[in-house]
């Protein structure tokens, strides 16, 4: 079917993750699940931009080492980040010695380059590889809104960007499957208030989950888990609502990688956690041991990107996003 | 092997392909053979990033027209560019009905995209799909080194970034297929002159040939051309002598797209054409048309992209680069 659901024929498996994050992260309700975190959210460097590129650095020196494999038996590594020109990317990956594609996906790319890794895997393309993504709070601050020391109040649709970067590994070995993959589309609804992003995304999302639920026989309960990365409670709820008016109840096992992170009223992060570091290291530190444990056994994650400029949105242009999804299963 | 050479078992076809250009574009060596160019570089918009965004669209429109399918009939479309967020690819691609991937690989992006669009076909993934970039020259000029109005005097070994987009439709129909594709690693060589990307490539782009001409049975007189995008005149002439000292001659094939857009002294443009823009209107325009015609039969064509940022380069950072390759032949 045309612009369908993916089913992998050969089905690659997660050899391992990794998972390094900031100190505000470790602090939140997953904190003791993360496999590395800095204190100072530096991580040795003297930039944000530096920090963010080592947290990927070491979060994939930790995935291959914990695949048991080295760097130079991955195919293909496929990263990105927010930053611009994705340099967190660009810089870690000079480290190894691995074929690099870079993505660009906002908050989507873990979910991305987990999607397009598999399908390769499948294709008989490649036998192994590496995914990697992450987000700084700081960085992130700078580029899309404003300098850290300006204090700027924050509304509550506001996301908090995660501090973090998770490295996923691919190929022959594990427990944990990634069945099925759906590529998503470019949406545009109009949103053009950077500080209501789960807004922006919820519609790729639902157009996503639409598509998934209306071409497979599967419906909502089929699945242990469906979980997005990162809607916040504001775009979480937009979903729910809206996917019901599609007949598409997902609110029952329906959670969001934004909302895991951090205890929003406690650490103050309003509607949740956003940056492509969030989906990644939530993903990493407990959904995927969760899988692997066989706790859940059936899981969709459908990762969820912004894909918003402040160039753009200076020039009067509103918020795409975009949406992929892929199939976790665990044997 | 691992990292190696992917020969393609099922070999996309490129169905069809479309240029936009800008004027001065327009008024270089291959001037009458692209599809569309614009007079005042604007494509009808208020902003630099609009009209590049504009041109992406029109790129994607015309190929798709070309092809002889609509938008809902392709799986996929990798698209990217070298905007911040890629805000060219992201604005136009909500015009049509396509999952999109989004890719970040700077000028390599035709390349990466044509590659991994090939490898999702052969593996059975995908039946047809997209490969579309852009650049522009005002937006590029911004956003990478001064505002125009600046006037700034340019250096000899300075690039000048291309007003241009190209889409390419690839599927089964056709006399050109791509029947291999090799990924390039990141390779920094302590390059910091944002004057100087030729010298940033050349690295990225002598590491893949090498690999392909070590893991291939082939020599470069095999092929009738050896075609990089884009390393201006500095990058191809360092690239040309140190392969040499590998005992790899590639002077007798060699071009590069960067060195066929423009007339250099005429045209006043120093080392020649760069930007993602570049290679994808070239190849688009002059070298697809020749393996249609038979004039040319087995080209490699390996996409060069600096992975250069602006905020890194304030900070002291260097310039990584990545090269892709893919394998063009005609029936």
């Amino acid at each position: 079917m045309e612009q369908g659901i993916i089913k992998l024929k050969r089905e690659p498996k997660i050899i391992s993750s990794y998972s390094v994050v900031g100190n505000k992260e470790h602090s939140g309700p997953l904190g003791e699940l993360f496999d590395e975190y800095c204190q100072d959210d530096k991580f040795g460097k003297d930039s944000w931009e530096k920090s963010e590129s080592e947290m990927q650095r070491r979060a994939l020196c930790g995935a291959i080492k914990k695949s048991g494999l080295i760097d130079t038996e991955l195919d293909v590594l496929l990263a990105g980040d927010l930053l611009n020109q994705c340099v967190g990317s660009n810089y870690s990956i000079t480290n190894f010695d691995i074929p690099y594609l870079g993505l660009y996906g906002a908050c989507s790319t873990c979910a991305e380059g987990l999607a397009i890794g598999a399908c390769l895997y499948s294709g008989g393309i490649i036998n192994s590889c590496g995914v990697m993504t992450s987000s700084h709070y700081c960085s992130s601050e700078r580029q899309f809104r404003f300098p850290l020391e300006y204090g700027g109040q924050r509304t509550p649709t506001a996301q908090w960007t995660a501090t973090g970067a998770g490295a996923f590994i691919l190929g022959d070995e594990g427990r944990i499957k990634i069945s099925e993959a759906l590529f998503g589309k470019a949406i545009d609804k109009g949103i053009s208030d950077v500080n209501n992003m789960g807004a922006a995304m919820a519609p790729a999302a639902i157009d996503t989950i639409k598509r998934y639920f209306l071409q497979s026989n599967h419906s909502p309960e089929d699945f242990d888990l469906i979980i997005t990365g990162d809607l916040g409670y504001e775009g979480s709820e937009i979903l729910k609502d809206l996917l019901l008016g599609y007949g598409v109840d997902i609110r029952k096992n329906h959670t969001d990688c934004g909302l895991m992170l951090f205890d929003r009223e406690r650490q103050d992060v309003h509607a949740g956690a956003s940056g492509c570091g969030c989906s990644a290291v939530v993903m990493s530190a407990d959904i995927i041991p969760n899988l692997e444990k066989g706790v859940l056994k059936d899981v969709l994650f459908i990762g969820t990107g912004a894909l918003m400029s402040p160039m753009s949105l200076y020039q009067g242009g509103t918020i795409p996003a975009v949406a992929h999804l892929v199939r976790l299963r665990s044997e």
